[in-house]
């Protein structure tokens, strides 16, 4: 998407507004405009060294560090103490793929084909694995939440830890399934893959630069969360659950849709649904553990971001079960989309 | 079904009854059988109508005003300001299609035919719809019940238009869809429809006497619904999730298992699912809309009718997707529906 | 399962630790360890005793006396009191037969064969029975639990043996289905069953034998239950739904994952899906029915099972739906096994 990189203007803009100090609400939209730039450039390095790396590793690599800004950003939120933004950015990270990323993909690729097609056996595979691990962080959650809490702080934690280690050993061992032991369910997918145009000195530079300045402005941003937020009279939760999520996955999720409109369904729904995927397997487990070297959080999320999170994939299920898509498909998910976010903006 | 014509001699009855001031629940049943005939004829002279207008207007006509009936009784019980009855009729309209009457009709054509087959791409679409309804009901309610309450009404208001809103676009675009963009998916249902007996004038005639005199009788059923619940303890929410759907929906209901039985189980399940989606999509959106000439009415349904909507659809996606429906499979929905009904009579 | 028989000499060690009063601990290990042996002589006396019965006849024996292990320590458990246990019990063996024992044949058979295939529309006429039967069992629950209760538990028994007469109804009528209307769906699976080792003299022998044993070592096991938990800080909701599902079913599950190893993956689905079925339909009635005879037992169980069963039938009917399994659709019921656990372990 050539035409997200004219935001990278936005870089000296909200570093220049932020050492001048201008109003937060200014800084909050600089900053995340850069990260919106800043997060394709990301995606688009990882891919090209993906590329050289050879099949295996580079599916590996793609498949890590894919969500890596949605990680930056929760880290540096989470260094803040900011932990309900960052529980509720996990859950909209996963909401906005489902419902926004998938819906809009569906709806536009319907409106120039009328039906799409994608390997059901595939999809399957993903949706089905996105709702045992919703299922895995779903149980934990119901039974702290109906326990009367409080004393039970420290125990928490434990349990957290326990399912961020079973979730990370998943992940691990999906890796293990779709590179090595099952990689030819995947080998139909691949797409002939032209040489990139990046050297592959120079998309190192890129995701090293582009790592650098994301955590430059993810820092930027969050700082900028709390005042803004009074100012415009918005919750925290939110921001975390619906603006967060669009900012961080901007750059992929027009990917998505760009390959929807070319009626390459198998790839977009895999990004959607993927990208779901590696954050509660991945980016979940391992903000757990990094929150052991400042405060412990809790992977206890609450009871609107597991009502949420739980509708969101059994529709991503029952979209994949049939391998057929249209736009009215589209139209439905980005409308449970809207009324999620909805509620969530008016309550 | 020709049998409910003789109720017909109950208009005449329940009307004296009224006049003569009889005891309110002899009136409640008097004009009870009093509506099931006419909302009979209100539904045959539809498809009639239907006839004469063609394919595309007259598939409007019929997936518009199949629920006439539900929606006059509603408004006339939203008038009297019965907001709990006719939520409470609106969820049990869903739970009775999708497990009475889908699974009498199963049950009554599985004891002849030993496996019934059914078009599971179009019913497909319609469960999946169903889910997707049901979920965008879901979400703002369980949002609202876990906020504490009360302090938010005019909130509550807001988000019920919304959603009112969105669901009331998405029955527009799902016309479009089936009638215009992908009308072909229902190609292969057209049952040869023979002339019907009616001429047009006829039915017009027939429907519009039966529209007054259905109104007249749903004024006089909802006013006797609160003396009638004193007098036999029944609660309100009892009368409104059991009885109105039942009354409202009787001669469709017959119909449908009438169709199971002539092995056209397409249809059959067309009337129960389509039916349920078009009280979603189309009524509620209509009642939220009308009661704001008199009280804004919330969309926010209670725990239990949440519970039961949510079950039934999911029920239905399981029943669809194998497009194969046998004896047990009714019974099994009849027993999920005579629980919910005796824990609703009990509680 | 040969090896389990060396276990039977812990029926003379239980009875001689009981009478020595060993500590109670130690006589909960040692029944525990004398009754899964001899609920293994139970089941393959009965499958004996089924195969000179004849098909029928045979297959309704098996059907009905499959978990009768379960049935009889529940019964002493229920005649001792411990109504909670009871409940937990039947929740986790639902819970256990669907994601650990499950889990396990489908990971031991997939480490051995890539994909293994089953009968997908036997399975699903199971899993979609286990929705629709956990479904009638959450309802009421999810009432109860939303009206506050106490005063209403005379009511509450009375809608607990309605719905226990339902669930009955519908395991006589599965029983019909299977085995007279719709037995032809079932043909497939005959294996071909050699003449058993032991005569019907014998196994009718057996069967009496270990009846009585596993009644005496019940309720040795039952009455070690409490003591036992109050030395080890356990929670008796932690025995019942983890560890007697796990004593009562051992020679069951070891069965279940021979059968998958050996890649006969419809037996190893029939026995875990199967059996689950059976224990809501047949076990849980005649519990609710036995209890009346001491004091009444109510079929309400809570949040925590509730949800458990929940999704374990979500995940059953998941993993049904398209007739393959891999070894990391094994690992992923496992966790979720394992994550429910743990958080009744430390909750």
């Amino acid at each position: 998407m050539k035409v997200l990189k004219y935001l990278l203007i936005f870089i000296p803009i909200s570093l220049i507004g932020e050492y001048m100090h201008l109003s937060e609400p200014l800084i909050f939209i600089f900053s995340a405009l850069a990260i919106i730039p800043l997060a394709g450039l990301m995606g688009e390095s990882t891919e090209v060294i993906s590329y050289y790396a050879g099949n295996r590793i580079g599916g590996f690599l793609n498949a890590t560090f894919g969500n890596a800004t949605e990680l930056i950003i929760a880290f540096f939120a989470m260094r803040a103490g900011l932990f309900d933004v960052v529980k509720a950015s996990i859950a909209g990270s996963v909401i906005g793929n489902i419902l926004l990323v998938l819906g809009l993909s569906m709806l536009v690729g319907g409106l120039k084909y009328k039906t799409q097609y994608f390997n059901q056996k595939v999809i399957d595979v993903t949706a089905s694995m996105l709702l045992f691990a919703v299922i895995g962080l779903t149980v934990p959650a119901i039974f702290t939440h109906t326990v009367n809490a409080k004393l039970l702080t420290t125990r928490y934690e434990g349990l957290s830890i326990i399912v961020a280690i079973i979730m990370f050993a998943i992940y691990i061992l999906s890796l293990v399934f779709s590179f090595y032991s099952h990689k030819d369910l995947y080998a139909t997918e691949t797409t002939e893959e032209s040489k990139p145009e990046w050297s592959l000195r120079k998309s190192i530079i890129v995701l090293v630069v582009a790592t650098i300045l994301i955590g430059i402005e993810s820092e930027v941003f969050v700082g900028s969360v709390e005042p803004m937020t009074k100012a415009f009279g918005l919750s925290e939760f939110f921001v975390g659950i619906i603006l967060v999520p669009i900012i961080g996955n901007a750059a992929e999720h027009s990917t998505a849709v760009l390959m929807a409109y070319k009626n390459k369904m198998n790839v977009a729904i895999e990004i959607a649904l993927g990208s779901s995927l590696q954050i509660i397997l991945f980016v979940t487990p391992v903000l757990i553990f990094l929150s052991l070297l400042f405060s412990p959080m809790s992977i206890i999320f609450n009871a609107f971001e597991l009502v949420a999170l739980i509708f969101s994939v059994l529709i991503a299920n029952r979209i994949a079960s049939d391998g057929e898509s249209n736009w009215l498909e589209g139209v439905q998910l980005v409308a449970v989309y809207i009324i999620i976010a909805a509620s969530f903006f008016i309550l």
